[in-house]
């Protein structure tokens, strides 16, 4: 940590300091300038809330120097992290997409969707079955019964189970159907499940809340990793910003940053990022060439009739055509994108 | 709903428009313009999905106009609601002040601060039981036995106990023993667990997401009511902006706004609004004068050695002079802050 | 400025970069901890831009540790700034309140309008003669004639003339007729107009931009300093954040922030922070009891045919209600209003 | 317009609202629902200002339905513009790049670094030439002859010439020697600036400001074309966000949403746009899939040494290995980047 007096700071204020630094377990180097004198400090400052020196007397800024992650950071693991789940491979020069529709609704519609996206070249198979939403009277999802289903289509089309976890105590439910347990963006910082995320040993796909800086989210991964769960996919999906038009504002920039910052993989989610399936393609095109390490999107085989989020689900025809220009695209990135796979063209 | 056609939208296109939002229930308002086709769409919308409308091929905007909260729109109880615990009475000509530390540490650091703001005039003690940190290693709270150290304090010092219930799991608990239950920015929009504040009868104060718009506020307000509890305190704490000196930005205009859209009354809390205790007394001041219905700040005997939030803490000593100007201006908007109360002042 | 090298930097990095920060002109000091290498650079740091230094080779972050203002910091003069403007002191102990329609339209309007919050208490006049408009066929002002009418009218009622100043060329005809030149939020960063400022010796209000830090407010104010004109008064009036119900979200904080970093006084325009009438008496409250050195606001005593900004024009009875709340609340932070004043009361 | 009235409105203020929107000159349409009243007013509305109608008593709201742009709508020409300047076509099939230095420095930094961009593949030269900077002690521009420099390198290597025009009084001098006169993000809505540009017949590049929606960077682009200057390019250049790690938002979703609303084209500037060098390939790569008409960006052969903005200037080997990847990816979107000249590599 370094903390800069202010200019006018008497050293009766600059030795106060000090030695409450020094309690703190700190090592001070201080520097004394025309202008104004700086206190560099050695020690553990993780946990330090550097708001708490800034409101001392005579301070007039400290700044945090070591990163408050070390887990996810950069230096820990610099070849960058690979993740397996299933036929599902991420962070090396494969770059998966993971489809599905926004919830489970039934059979039909989950086997329906699932064999379209399989065929375009899917490696992973998405849907939530678990959906508390703004109205009580509207669809809350199917449940165990849902995560069945996921699990039975994954294994018959060869994909990696993906689906949202809400608390904890859905945990051991999820171990026994999901290849990869996603936290949706309005528990990017509920501690408590990621604390028991952190106790068991398959990926987490962990979306940015959408007030979440970068940092943030990597404090997030921070945490699950802590627990000694080294598997964390980050996934940018939206920022909230002035701007209406689009749903969120989907922050790619967040690709590079990341790819500097951290060692872990991290995807976008284009169907949330722009709320509009019309905006969808464009963006999952965008989120490829920006060097994203895969992509994950909402497909339906009938948007209009879907019990959630029909807006900004694709339909399959169009997910197929966009699969073919991330194949190009993700040749200009030294990546690739799964071939479309034969099976299902057979069976339509 | 009222949905916009494309200047350039075929008769065909319009009727198929038509035919979809017939089947979904409502009666059509058909206006043809010079220039475009605007359908007016009578019926209940408060659970459809305005984007899935704006898909449609032809349309160029969809608007909702019946707003999507009833129960904690104005237009429900135009008077205004006033909310009963134990001896704080709220949305009245009353303001009750709610004070007390970030974290309840031990019962000599909570009787200690308890007396100081009872003493000052405050009717309400806030205090933490839970504290899941971003720090795994940082102090996670006192759990129960911290709870009934709060009861014991606000019992005897004639203060209405107030405290954050993290999860839908830990209801029964607090309702054994806080008067009011805090539901935290995080949890705004936790569905699980607003569903089950519905069902219990104990105020909730809800508090404001960083990110979350005024309406979406009320819209969590009307999902605890929808359940059947209706003693919601709105709380505004700050949103998430581009400027970063201080913590978050206090949006004040949150107040006159939720006066003219609700019935509910709305509080303000300074210390996360602005995350720096100098910066908690005029915003306290700012907050009463804007017309808030009452104020909620942190104060802690001892904030450097605070376990949380004490760079946000206010002083005691603070605290009693801020109540003194908080009378005066209170007289200004024709309302009255609680007298300081002797009893305390003989003890010290 | 504080250098943190990566903690794998190597020591030919570190010495590559120590060259080239001598170069630049700063004396080093180099602290080698355990885990990096930090360098403390001491010299002249205002005009350096620190992402230059964080692109170097081994560099983690860079940060400038002395303020990049001087003239504008609470050290250059510690005791607060006064301006005096005709009959108008702003930075003492008076609270000084400006009023006036947004557009001046003609005698009688402006008149009427002037006689009203001069009788309520008001010190200033303010109206614009130059509206460049979004659209080019809505009102574009009076220009000089309007600025002649401003003149008379602050000559009759005694009140200090205020108007915004659009380009550097408008200058020279400004200084015939206003006391105060208004520098609007969409000018903060137009450094040609700030320069010409800083040549003349009449009070600049200079008003925060939408998308503006507070730190980047003070940094115009330094420009306009650096040329010699020291009495510059800043102005919150409202930044652009996700929340669109107000058509800006008035930071209030900016206030005791201001006061903190810097001695130049500081008001607020609740009529752009908010953008509708009902929310402008609260808000003009609150900035009072925030410690605000005066409020600016729009009145018009017709406003539904005002030309521009009828919306958020006060009428002038609620003004004058409004200005007694405000001498209430003054007293609560130790200043005053001015009295109503008898002669309009008679002419009435 | 619609007006949406209140659920408790009494029919003498319904009346009135109707007596309101007659004298302004609408026809109006009642329909009255169960819950609610709701008025289609038909008639122009470009330039009324919707809160003038919603702050009458008994309006809960009012939203404009006709789009406040007309000559930049899709609907206005529904085929898409295409522009031309000297060499480079806008709006085609061929995505041009336009690249070179933030401020032109001297002729001998210019050549150089035209010479690498033009064998690269770059369409259009950019260079500043007027720079009022924040510090008044900083490069202000080489003015007139930076423009001559820019001229003769675009006349020498074949490029269109694209500069900054800061104020009304500089378009005489810029139309001697630039193709193209860019608008700052700062000026995007100086009125003045725009209504002059409005008058003149060459191509304008058109900056979003950092807080301005996409709705009103098309009425900005409006007000040039209601002069009869059609040729409006836009730019994304990036918001400002929460996020401070990058110096902006580049929202890149604005492209799809600009093609679908206007049928202007719209380029990226992903240098201002992250602000780090590094984050400029991916997020190029990113604008070119996202389906952006261009990319802009900046160049210079010793960026340590660059006057302003080195930190986020691509070196040349940079660019020329990036506009590789771009024409890969110009190909998965069916356009194509010019190809690399073979002149400036014998010159080499």
């Amino acid at each position: 940590m370094i903390v800069v007096m202010q200019p006018e700071a008497s050293e009766a204020q600059i030795q106060s300091v000090i030695d409450h630094l020094v309690n703190l377990g700190f090592d001070i180097h201080r520097s004394t300038g025309v202008e104004r004198t700086v206190l560099g400090c050695v020690g553990a400052t993780a946990n330090i809330d550097v708001r708490d020196v800034e409101v001392l007397e005579g301070v007039a800024e400290a700044h945090r120097i070591s990163s408050p992650y070390k887990l996810a950071g950069r230096s820990f693991r610099p070849e960058g992290t690979i993740i397996k789940a299933g036929p599902l491979t991420i962070g090396g020069d494969e770059i998966p997409i993971i489809a599905g529709p926004c919830s489970i609704e039934s059979r039909e519609q989950l086997f329906a969707v699932a064999e379209q996206v399989a065929a375009a070249g899917a490696r992973g198979l998405r849907g939530g079955a678990f959906k508390p939403r703004s109205s009580p009277y509207s669809f809350q999802g199917m449940g165990e019964e849902g995560l069945k289903l996921l699990r039975e289509a994954c294994d018959h089309y060869e994909m990696a189970a993906v689906s949202e976890v809400m608390s904890e105590t859905q945990i051991p439910l999820m171990l026994q159907y999901v290849d990869i347990l996603q936290v949706g963006a309005r528990n990017m910082q509920n501690f408590n499940l990621l604390r028991e995320l952190g106790k068991i040993r398959k990926p987490i796909l962990l979306k940015r809340g959408i007030a979440a800086t970068i940092e943030e989210l990597l404090l997030s991964a921070e945490y699950i990793m802590a627990g000694g769960n080294y598997e964390v996919i980050l996934c940018e999906r939206g920022i909230r910003t002035f701007e209406t038009y689009t749903r969120n504002t989907l922050d790619l920039s967040a690709i590079p940053v990341v790819h500097k910052l951290s060692h872990l993989p991290i995807i976008a989610d284009p169907s949330h990022g722009t709320g509009r399936r019309d905006k969808v393609p464009p963006m999952a095109r965008a989120a490829v060439a920006a060097g994203g390490d895969g992509v994950i999107m909402e497909v339906h085989c009938n948007p209009e009739k879907a019990l959630s989020d029909g807006a900004q689900s694709l339909y399959p025809q169009q997910f197929t055509k966009l699969m073919e220009e991330l194949r190009l695209i993700a040749t200009a990135v030294n990546k690739r994108v799964a071939p479309a796979r034969a099976f299902a063209a057979q069976q339509r």
